[in-house]
């Protein structure tokens, strides 16, 4: 009989809400032959607060014999930024070499964009997890004084662009569209940008049937915006990840509505699923949280332990929850999980 | 008498139209007891195929004898990314330590915006130009191999660094909202981004009167399409400068109405005047230019000389063209700085 061992991390702020709401609809959609066992870590601010430790060592290894990881959200303004971002969540990425951060954005019918016109919008990004200026590899001397010098240092190996530009390829493929856009700066960052093109130019070799493209970050930004049906997918460096995700989220829908998964594709380590968004203290404990965008990580969480049919079933609910939304209707966070609770359900 | 010796570097593609247009507005709004000497520098793609060079040390040394530069678009597709972008462009911004680069962002009324709503979007961008991420400092080694690695090293001194933030809470102080923004990445990197926060509370106690905020790179591209109104003055690093302002051009108007500045505020160095945009080579000799953006960056430049009513002249001018654009007129890039020159003169 099937079994998920699932770690869950609600984290921050919001986290514990919406981690909430994607455990609800995650034991709705399982079959019932599925055995789920949960294991909550208590990890994040408070954790830090109380002993000052951000992810022990005996918690990475019992968080690396799960199946998979549901995080809520990492982040709180009383902890100095950086110390559980750097100590908890980019450490979980790193340790368990999440090094495809999947970051889809689709805009569905109904749903707000800033964008006039509603362009049709349906792409993915995907995201080195790895490596980049990411790796917290820098320093400061003579900190705090006026002769500081700070550096951050991208680092960036071959190992690592091939097998996420790999991994891009393959998805591009399996796309009706077959398109492969890569962003870079690589008229200014030479080394790293002139090593990721030719990369994604000679793994292209393999791809004949993908339609590839280079966009420099500066101008993926403006078509984001402009013509953000262009994309199909998108493979590109972890800081530019970063930031393109973001404004891919808010011009479909906002960052209440976009879903990550941080994934091993070699299955050597658990992948971590979680949204987009951050820990929200502002409106934590309101029940304004909407928490759509975990539930939609749940489906990338299904998808990836090969529970295919169960994720259409979440993405499907959400796509029919949101064409019925209308402004008048504001839902508590509990609220929207149990509709889609039912929704799957049924 | 009055004078200003103007050197004058077209560079590729629709640079040498649009700073055509550039010129006549310049010479149609200067007073007459203004002498205006320009002297034209062949930099850019043609001249590296000619001979190979860049920016020779004779050319630097002529360009630094003048007033200011007026510069067009360099680069081009003939060229491998990054020979002319790190030669010749940033070798100016670094060899004159362009340490402002100053991008206002601005959407004039009747200018199409892909945002639904028209926001009322006024801030500008006060982007660091010679440090970060742009230095040129990095490398790559086993370069073409599988174990290949390569590194960019992201450079931030407190000297740089409060520079130009102190730069940045002058023009918000003399702003009628008062308002400054940091946007950097302080919760990955911790190194440059705590200094660039330190430094920018420290000097912030010296301007009472400006209300201060931080934001993370990629909560602020969500807020450029969806809350543009916040922003006042935003100070930031050279890489997320150079990704913000493209994303504040493309939100208003697009980038051929963006002008920017290359500032030296010691003036120890001429100080360099550009249109944000390429040298798009796409429409180069079409016509199709709009050299409106350096028809702009002219109005920054007067500015920075001490010509003030002769910059809002231009910026007026440039607000009632907009103001009687129509979809179904056309114009060309000559017709388009003829008109400007027409009302700048007036
Ligand atoms: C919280 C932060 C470290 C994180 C990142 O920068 O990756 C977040 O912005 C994200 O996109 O998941
Ligand atoms: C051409 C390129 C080097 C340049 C930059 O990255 O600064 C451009 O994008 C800009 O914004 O002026």
């Amino acid at each position: 009989s099937r079994s998920i061992n699932l770690a869950v991390v609600p984290g921050d702020g919001i986290g514990q809400e919406v981690v909430a709401q994607g455990l609800k609809v995650l034991a709705a959609v399982l079959p019932q032959d599925v055995k789920l066992e949960t294991k909550e870590y208590d990890l994040g601010a408070q954790r830090w607060h109380r002993t000052g430790e951000t992810l022990p060592d005996a918690e990475l290894d019992s968080l690396k014999k799960h199946d998979a990881i549901l995080l809520g959200a990492i982040g709180d303004p009383s902890v100095p930024s950086g110390v559980l971002e750097r100590g908890l969540l980019l450490k979980l990425r790193f340790a368990f070499d999440h090094y495809v951060n999947l970051r889809p954005s689709k805009l569905f019918p109904n749903t707000a964009t800033p964008l006039a016109g509603r362009p049709d919008i349906d792409f993915v990004v995907v995201r080195e997890g790895t490596e980049g200026p990411y790796t917290g590899n820098g320093g400061s001397l003579r900190t705090g004084t006026p002769a500081e010098v700070a550096t951050e240092v991208s680092l960036n190996t071959a190992y690592g662009v091939e097998r996420v530009v790999r991994d891009a390829y393959e998805r591009a493929n399996s796309r009706p569209r077959k398109k492969l856009t890569l962003v870079h700066k690589n008229n200014v960052l030479v080394y790293a940008g002139h090593m990721w093109k030719n990369i994604f130019d000679k793994v292209g070799q393999e791809y004949p049937e993908v339609t590839t493209d280079y966009l420099h970050v500066d101008a993926a930004t403006i078509f984001f915006v402009t013509q953000p049906e262009r994309f199909d997918v998108i493979v590109t460096d972890n800081l530019f990840g970063d930031i393109l995700t973001d404004l891919a989220a808010a011009v479909t829908g906002g960052i209440g509505l976009a879903a990550s998964g941080n994934i091993n594709p070699t299955g050597e380590f658990p992948s971590m699923f979680e949204p987009v968004h951050g820990s929200a203290p502002d409106i934590a404990g309101t029940g304004k949280a909407d928490p759509t965008a975990t539930i939609l990580s749940v489906a990338l969480l299904l998808r990836h332990l090969g529970y295919e049919s169960e994720a259409v079933r979440i993405e499907d609910a959400v796509a029919a929850d949101l064409a019925g939304r209308t402004p008048e209707a504001v839902r508590t966070t509990d609220e929207i999980g149990d509709a889609l609770a039912v929704r799957v359900a049924s």
